[in-house]
C-alpha cells in the first residue's frame, strides 16, 4: 500500500535494535482516517473469504481491526493479555514469549466468542518473530475456527514470522514489508 | 442514547460487585457498526467544542475513541497503563489507583502530542469512581491543553465520578448512565 509507505517513510523513525516507532499514526497517536483507509485495503484483500469474525490482540491492533470490522460488518473479538496464572475455564489461552519484553504472558479469548463455525481474519499492527501471531492462531485453533486470513499493517521482513507463516500455507498479506533499515534508511519489500 | 440502553439489558450481565459485564459488544468482542454509531453521537454532543484531538487510555477506550475521531476528523491520542517507574522525561505522566485490581498503575502520553493549544474531547468506555478520569486530565493539565468535553459510553451513577466532574464544571455527557442495577434488574438516568 503506496501511502502506508509514504507514511513510514515520513512519519516513522528507526531506532536501535531494528525498532519501528511509528507512534504518530499507528501506536500511541492514531490517524483514525488513515486506519479506515487501512481497514478498506484489508476488506479489499480479504472481501471473499467469507469472514465471520476479525481477531486481534490489545492494545495495537484494536483500533485497525475495528477500522476494517466496518467493512466486513462483523465483530471484533480482541485478545487480552494477563499475568494471571488462575485462568478462567471459560477461555481459550495460550502462551506468547516476548522478545523485547523479555518475559511471557499469556493471552485469553473467552469461549463465548470463538467457535467452529466461524472464519476468522486476524489482523495485527506489526509481524516480526510472529510469537503473539503463534498465539493467537492457537487460540483459534483451540475453538474449531478456521484462520482464513492474516493481515497486518507492517511486516518486518529480516526477521522470520512472515517467512515460517507462509511457509504453514497461511494466506498472510501485509500492506507493508520492511525488508531493510539501515542507517536510518528504510527497505521495502516490491510487491 | 435508547440504542445503547437496549444493548445494556438484552446484552449486559450484572455481577456481584456493582460489575456490569459488556463484554459482548464493547470491552471484548467489539461490534464496530454500534460503535460507529456511537461515535456519530458524540459528535453531535461536542461538534461546537473546536476539538482537535480525541484522548482516551488503553485499552477499551481505544475503538470507541478512533470511532469518533472519524466524524470529528482529529488523531486520538491514547494515554498507555505502565507499571515502569523509570518514565522518558519525553512524556506526560499520572499516577492512577484502581479499585477493581487494587493497585497504583502509572498512565503516561508523549509530550509530543499533546500540547498548550490543544482542545481535548476525553472518551473512554466507563465512567465509575472517575480515578482514570481524573488521571487524563492530569495529563492534559500538564500539556496546557484544554479540556473542552468528556464522552463516556456507561457512566455508574451511583459512583461518584460523575458527581465530581460535573461539580469541577466539566462539560460531561454520558451515552447511559446507570443509577441502580438491582437483582440483575438495571436501572437508566431518564435523560
Amino acid at each position: 500500500m503506496n501511502k502506508l509507505k509514504e507514511m513510514i517513510n515520513e512519519r516513522g523513525e528507526v531506532r536501535d535494535g531494528n525498532i519501528l516507532k511509528v507512534d504518530s499514526f499507528l501506536n500511541h497517536q492514531l490517524d483514525a482516517e488513515f486506519l479506515y483507509e487501512m481497514g478498506n485495503e484489508f476488506y479489499r484483500l480479504f472481501k471473499d473469504e467469507g469472514i465471520t469474525k476479525i481477531v486481534t490482540i490489545e492494545v495495537s491492533g484494536i483500533a485497525i481491526a475495528s477500522m476494517a470490522a466496518l467493512f466486513f460488518k462483523v465483530p471484533v473479538v480482541f485478545a487480552k493479555k494477563t499475568d494471571s496464572v488462575n485462568l478462567d475455564k471459560d477461555v481459550y489461552s495460550s502462551k506468547v514469549y516476548s522478545y523485547t519484553k523479555k518475559k511471557e504472558y499469556n493471552i485469553m479469548v473467552s469461549k463465548r466468542y470463538l467457535n467452529e463455525n466461524d472464519k476468522l481474519l486476524i489482523i495485527d499492527d506489526f509481524l516480526a518473530v510472529g510469537n503473539a501471531m503463534k498465539g493467537l492462531i492457537d487460540l483459534a485453533n483451540q475453538s474449531g475456527a478456521k484462520v482464513k486470513g492474516i493481515g497486518i499493517v507492517i511486516e518486518k521482513g529480516f526477521q522470520q514470522g512472515g517467512e515460517f507463516l507462509r511457509s504453514e500455507g497461511y494466506n498472510l498479506k501485509s500492506l507493508a514489508i520492511v525488508d531493510e533499515m539501515k542507517n536510518g534508511n528504510i527497505i521495502f519489500r516490491e510487491n
